[in-house]
């Protein structure tokens, strides 16, 4: 099972995550207005899973484009076919329509701009651009399956025999290309042969960690027991939690970490219960252009995630709802932060001078 | 709307709460087995609700039982009338399948209690029996009224004008015969014209946050926003929380309290961000028998809780499932436990020795 995948035909093929755990449903798409719609809606989710989608969905959407260019003058060759000026515009304008559909994850920020920067590099014709972008797109989909697996690496070493690892929402294979983050070094630890046991918090108000990291765990043979969001609390008094593993959407410069609404207040309850509290992302998710977690936009989404379940109503009409899909966890909360680079310490600092320099 | 009363016909007439907030059905309920499923699945539910509704259900039993004496042998007069010694047996046997409904909540046991003590106090026929108990039960629903309002008198010198309160799962009238305990307070500030707005925790599984609670102050005109379980962390962060109000459904004698799943992890949460953390609770909720709060049973309820809702699965099949109703929040983080006696401060003592003692 790939989240996201190339269909035969170019298109981007994906999990429709809105449809699990009850269907396995894969959708191929092909327009630029199709895949913002899918990271909108969320059959797509998940920070490294979008941003390799996005880029894989603008490469397919280009070639498409390129395609109903020939076809659109009912067959004449070349009579519609795309100028490279055109086909540039399209994909630039592409970009910045999937750029809108979730403001928060800036892997999909990072993944346009790697396709806009090969864009920017490629001379040639129109065709010559949409085989630019699916080399790019290819690329950060190749990468992002090796980052998962040097994620679960570095992750598993923090990990031991017989633990007990509480996540929340998913962070796994169904949120990337590959193997996951923060679940990442739960399936090496598998492989290992170590005995992991998992609690998934149930991450209200979608679901994800019920429908999804349940799911994928289960399919892997990890064991897995879901619990509602307000129980962690109780379990990790009662002894029964080793260590929390996270996911992020956004990683500011001092190491102030944005996940799924919920995360925050967990590494509350972790610390409280002196309990390691552990962000596993990729190095795409950390933002140093913003020095902290107040910078970082949170994004609020429709009133019905709360109040509607399956299309039946569940709350008093007459109340107002919050929903906010993201909170901020203070690096001073995080106990490490591992990245494919290794497994950091407090206090972080992701300056933008650690960056490689560019060749000379 | 009351939550418990007497219907035309002696019944118990109860709200059924599985069907708020879509519709407002009363029940009346005249059986043992009808009252001990309507607390089982919840169509009564709150700690003293709960214990009224067995004391009223049990005289309301008893008084059918009575009837049913007279009728079942066709209608000859006085043919299958009770016997003394046996309306004394039905009503222990009712009290004991009640007891039974839900093991966590003190206050059935406390009331159960009452109601036998009345019988072991009245000599004379079975009808005389029958009278005791409804005089019993309905001293028990009068006094809930005049503890509701105590409460709220007392819990309402906590708030000020302009004060955010968060509160969780239903501790509001349809806890209660009156006003309710931890929203008893905002139904009096509301009354003095004090401006106070709420947030109300969904409280998962069972969402009495999101049906019952911003039912009852929506219509009560109190503003209220839905939340759920896990965005209370940021909304305190964000200093959008001036205090916590809970009810409670067992108090240990060292101040420990019982209550539904999620309170636990709010008092942390309140304890981190410097807010104050408030239970407010009838004394009748205090059990004195038990030290601490590691002797309070925890009832486990029924995994489809988690992984259903209105019918739907919700949650990946394969997956272990966790669902204890309560937690157990520690006296050190309850900044105040408030009872009709008023507002008490930490360290708490509910000592057997500071019961009033019987009349000489």
């Amino acid at each position: 099972m790939e989240t996201v995948a190339w269909a035969p035909n170019g298109a981007l093929r994906i999990v429709d995550q809105r449809k699990l755990p009850a269907e396995l449903v894969m959708r191929d798409l092909s327009s630029v207005a199709e895949v913002a719609d899918a990271i909108r809606s969320l059959a797509v989710r998940g920070a490294p899973a979008i941003g390799v989608a996005a880029a894989m969905g603008l490469a397919a959407a280009a070639s498409a484009e390129s395609g109903r260019g020939r076809t659109s003058a009912g067959g004449a060759p070349g009579a519609a076919e795309l100028t490279t000026a055109e086909m540039r515009a399209f994909i630039e304008a592409g970009a910045a329509v999937l750029r809108g559909a979730r403001p928060t994850a800036v892997n999909l920020m990072w993944a346009m701009d790697r396709m806009l920067a090969a864009l920017r590099e490629t001379s040639g014709d129109a065709e010559a651009l949409v085989r630019a972008m699916r080399d790019e797109a290819e690329r950060i989909r190749v990468e992002d399956v090796a980052m998962c697996e040097a994620l679960g690496r570095h992750g598993r070493t923090l990990l031991k025999d017989g633990m007990r690892v509480l996540t929340h929402c998913n962070a796994g294979a169904l949120a990337t290309a590959g193997m996951g983050t923060a679940l990442a070094p739960l399936y090496i630890a598998k492989a290992e042969g170590l005995s992991i046991e998992v609690f998934a918090d149930e991450t209200r108000p979608l679901l994800q960690g019920a429908r999804l990291t349940a799911w994928e765990l289960s399919r892997a043979q990890i064991p897995v027991t879901i619990i509602t969001d307000s129980m962690a609390a109780s379990l990790m008094a009662a002894g029964k939690v080793d260590i929390v593993l996270v996911g992020a959407d956004r990683i500011a410069a001092n190491g102030d970490a944005a996940n799924k609404i919920g995360t925050y207040g967990l590494a509350v309850l972790a610390r409280h219960h002196k309990i390691p509290f552990v962000v596993v992302a990729p190095s795409s998710s950390i933002d140093r252009e913003i020095a902290s977690g107040a910078e970082i936009p949170i994004e609020q989404r429709a009133v019905e995630e709360v109040t509607h379940l399956a299309g039946a109503a569940l709350a008093a009409v007459g109340a107002q709802v919050h929903n906010p899909a993201f909170d901020v966890t203070p690096a001073t909360l995080i106990t490490h932060i591992v990245t494919e680079d290794g497994v950091l310490c407090a206090p972080y600092h992701f300056d933008r001078a650690t960056l490689p320099l560019p060749p000379a």
